[in-house]
């Protein structure tokens, strides 16, 4: 996977994209990350990315100029999106960062700044737009990191066992089972006796039963949605 | 505020917290952001922060016991929240970071690797889950970076102008309005007349309209939710 992401601020990522199962992902060439600046890509003498708003308001918006000239110095691979992260955008979930992992090659990504982008970068360049939550961060190059490190971690290699992947993914219809590791004992509170017994099939119920009951005490809006598909 | 980050992976962090606003407010004494690594806190001769999970499965867990420790070698500010990113917390959203950023003086912050924590860690320690969606990463360095940003912009100080909060806040009910900067035409693409003509009346109607179509074209679940608070 190709990962092109159009930021002003490239030294954001150098850290990040150095940690952990990333930087490894990273090292293996399971995925490349090329940053670019649109700064670069300005034409005026001040290096000038963004403007005032037209109509009044607060704040400054990133101009379309130096974002489509980024963009457009990019190589173009078959299958390709362009994405604008942004409040405005698709919510983020499992089946779409499985859609990118599965069904690209190149994943380029504009990071919002200031006030937000022109409307004429989201119109005529953008393919498709993508929400981190409903929240407002400074900037859109954490919402960025969220994107490369949930689609990278879908690519062959970059885990391990394949099984993780598939307990994991899981999690989008159900919560999560309550998990515990050694000691046996801490503090007074124990590890679940059925947990310990080895007997796998009460381990699975007694797991099945702990999902459904924190994902219905949790997340009411989840449960419901699994009992529809459920009934099916 | 002051930030405890209890991750495996201090070094993740240092350009993100260099950068932009965020720096700045760091810089500025606005927030503090102590990063604190469990590793330090084992006793056993290879420091071993992760074990395996009890009753089967692929992956490892995060031991209580390093974890207890950090956090319990904190300072104690009197409002303070131990929070845990996780996929089964509460989700992520704008009044959450607001009651954040108003209603706390400590905000620690237990980042989870690998399959995730020990339940006792939850259950004893945790004061607070929050999810940044439902999705799936690596890590949860991540969601705490977006912890830490969406809070700090929240507080006095960070973001220059107190208007630019304001009308961004508002996102969390409607989405925003198409935003446009120069130039006036790019490539054929005309900034909307109503926007260039001063009539400041004409344009917060535009304005207000665009909002209301977007989120009903978008975001169904949060245009009834809009709907549903105007009819009160």
């Amino acid at each position: 996977m190709r990962f092109d992401i159009i930021t002003l601020f490239p030294d954001f990522f150098t850290s990040p994209l150095n940690c952990s199962l990333l930087g490894k992902a990273i090292a293996k060439e399971i995925a490349t990350v090329n940053l670019l600046n649109p700064r670069g890509f300005t034409t005026d003498k001040h290096r000038k990315v963004d403007d005032i708003t037209y109509g009044g308001g607060v704040g400054m918006l990133l101009k379309p100029e130096p974002i489509f000239a980024a963009v457009e110095s990019l190589p173009v691979l078959p299958k390709r999106e362009i994405i604008l992260v942004t409040p405005q955008g698709e919510p983020l979930n499992q089946p779409l960062l499985k859609d990118l992992a599965t069904n690209y090659q190149q994943l380029v990504i504009i990071c919002g700044h200031y006030e937000g982008v022109d409307e004429r970068i989201r119109q005529h360049l953008v393919t498709k737009e993508i929400s981190l939550g409903d929240f407002v961060l400074t900037c859109g190059e954490i919402p960025a990191l969220a994107l490369i490190n949930g689609v990278t971690r879908l690519l062959p290699g970059t885990v391990g066992k394949i099984e993780s992947l598939k307990q994991e993914s899981f999690e989008t219809e159900l919560l999560d089972y309550p998990q515990y590791t050694r000691p046996a004992e801490f503090r007074g509170w124990s590890v679940p006796e059925v947990l310990r017994n080895g007997n796998h099939k009460l381990i699975d119920e007694w797991r099945k039963k702990e999902q459904v009951k924190r994902t219905h005490d949790r997340r009411p809006d989840l449960y419901e949605q699994w009992t529809m598909n459920n009934e099916q």
